[in-house]
């Protein structure tokens, strides 16, 4: 049996985005910016999932910017705030915890000489809020915070913060990475506060190098992509529409029943959470409840290395990942883990299980079969 | 018959690309920074387009830095450079016939500070190599310029330059922007003194959202987009592998007959140009002769607006552009036309065909007739 339980890395795109790719690579596949009809066709396509997006989100469609992906909307929404919105000032509030692609251009802007705070979080993976409070000063500009994390699924406070950032500091503007969330923990940005927030669309089943950044309309935003004005000029280049068109069919796919994928996201993670539970050695460092996200377990195997259990794994035909899987073959000791205070002989034991839709409880038993066969095999020949 | 001559714009994807595509999407699908099979699996696809690519730019497979397209190269490669290279100095260099995904971001850093020189063209679309020479000096960092023109089809002297670069300013780099010439017009960067190149996969029948940037190995590069570090830290995100896979498969085949490519483009353009030019009303702004790029015939007809014609054809199912079609539907008077002195007049009277190796002589000989009676139609009722 084949367990693909590795989707918070990447999924597998649906069928209909696929074929609505092939359907554009290969029949209307203008360019939005030529003036003939196989141009507006090609636009159809574009506004059409803006309009899908927009809906999901409760805002306008002129509020979404296509992007080439996650990693490009969070550089987008760091850099484009702070370079359009200098005169705010030069502090800014990220978490320990954040994926990459929001950490790197922190660390890049405090080379650049902003001053940087990094909120340290509990052992669940969440910020406190008091935290956030006592760190905002006049000289904010930015906060960034993941809303779920892309290693145990925690959930920021994000309605709480954004109520708190506009509170204190008016001029500040609050971006949230919603590349875990989005499809999976309801988010509004005009309800939580939010002014920016970004997606990718292979996380969803739609294809790789597509995505997009909501900005509220009224938010500053300088390009990091310059040239022929596509996006509103926040994002020039050719629109990638194939890749557009897909997302929009994932989206769709992914919010045709919230709830129930909602549900039987839940249902996978808390019965292996369940299965796994008699298993000594195993303990999870995912909160097991309606608070965390519902496709994410992190799971530790005291004595056992993470990438022995994960081939081992293969073996089986089930694919987990050891560590956060998006960080281009470097495996380092994970913030996250460190920040919720692991104890060091599990920091390089822990494996992720992320379920998908498509995923089945049949998959979820035979996965526990084989981590009690494996788990106890392993430990008997365990060498360090 | 349709006849779709607007390749400079976009092409159709080839069905073997998409066919690939498909396939990965659906089947290959893994993240390659995932540390299973599905992640190595999907890393080969990139690794063999990489050497694909490498080999028709007589380069070595990490000189190629895969992005989401021609505008993003160029943004990372002009952004990118002068900040990886602050100390060599502030002096910038490019053209007055850029595209906007370079013309732009020379306008930017010329907000922040840099001085810029725009090289003026001849009548040809061609700039002097003397006004090169004359334009650098000890705090040039680079030189931008494309190699073929997106509007008119000039070629510009890219080994004459970059020699002249490199022997007066031994520390500025030369980039160009390859984006319509790669495939179509020889180029060879270590031959040429071209430090960095950009390609777009959509320009070649490959998907969109598909590019690379070639970068010589010693070049110092700041990333625009930070994150997990992929593509040796120059271009952080998950890797678009389907997208890179079409685009391998494309550039295969655009490769697998280049000299024959080049030939067919040739004699459909001449063709064309021969069977138009027994109308008074029409004037060439395209070189036609083997100096040119093969794919490019811009059009003047005098007393008849672009955008009149080129609706006019579309409903004899032949599409043009009017302008370069990449602007996102802001046509604004051509920086390329004005530069190569055309009268006013004809400034918004100029149509571009452009081919690609799957267009036929029956196509072309069908859009002379039917440009033959347009044209005489449209005079007739003129209005301006």
């Amino acid at each position: 049996m084949e367990c693909y339980f590795d989707n918070s890395a990447t999924t597998r795109c649906s069928d209909a985005a696929a074929d609505k790719m092939r359907q554009v690579l290969l029949t209307d596949f203008g360019n939005p910016s030529s003036l003939h009809g196989k141009g507006m066709q090609a636009e159809n396509y574009v506004k059409e999932s803006r309009e899908i997006i927009a809906k999901t989100l409760r805002c306008e469609p002129k509020e979404i910017i296509f992007t080439s992906g996650g990693s490009e909307s969070n550089n987008l929404a760091i850099f484009g705030s702070v370079r359009a919105n200098k005169r705010v000032g030069k502090h800014i509030i990220t978490t320990a915890v954040e994926h990459a692609a929001v950490y790197m251009p922190f660390k890049e802007l405090e080379k650049q000489g902003y001053d940087v705070t990094f909120l340290p979080t509990d052992e669940t993976g969440v910020i406190r809020l008091e935290d956030l409070e006592n760190a905002l000063t006049d000289d904010t500009v930015l906060v960034a915070m993941m809303h779920v994390n892309n290693e145990i699924g925690s959930v920021m406070p994000i309605a709480e913060a954004g109520k708190l950032i506009h509170e204190k500091c008016p001029d500040a503007l609050f971006f949230v990475d919603a590349i875990q969330s989005y499809g999976k923990v309801q988010i509004i940005p005009k309800k939580m506060g939010i002014d920016m927030l970004s997606v990718s669309g292979h996380k969803i089943h739609g294809p790789k190098g597509s995505g997009f950044l909501y900005k509220r309309d009224k938010v500053k935003l300088d390009p990091i992509i310059f040239g022929g004005g596509q996006e509103n000029g926040y994002r020039s280049g050719t629109e990638n529409v194939p890749a557009i068109a897909g997302l929009g069919l994932a989206v769709q796919e992914m919010f045709a029943d919230f709830d129930g994928h909602r549900k039987h996201l839940f249902e996978l993670r808390d019965h292996l959470a369940e299965k796994l539970s008699d298993i000594d050695a195993v303990s999870f460092n995912s909160g097991l409840n309606e608070n965390s996200a519902p496709q994410i377990l992190s799971v530790s195997v005291d004595g056992v290395r993470a990438e022995v259990l994960l081939h081992a794994l293969e073996d089986k035909g089930i694919y987990v990942s050891a560590g956060s899987a998006c960080s281009s073959n470097r495996p380092s000791i994970s913030r996250t883990l460190k920040s919720i205070g692991l104890k060091d002989s599990l920091l390089e034991s822990t494996v992720r299980f992320s379920f998908s839709i498509y995923n089945t409880m049949e998959q979820v038993d035979y996965a526990s079969d084989v981590m009690h066969e494996l788990i106890s095999v392993l430990l008997k020949y365990r060498r360090f």
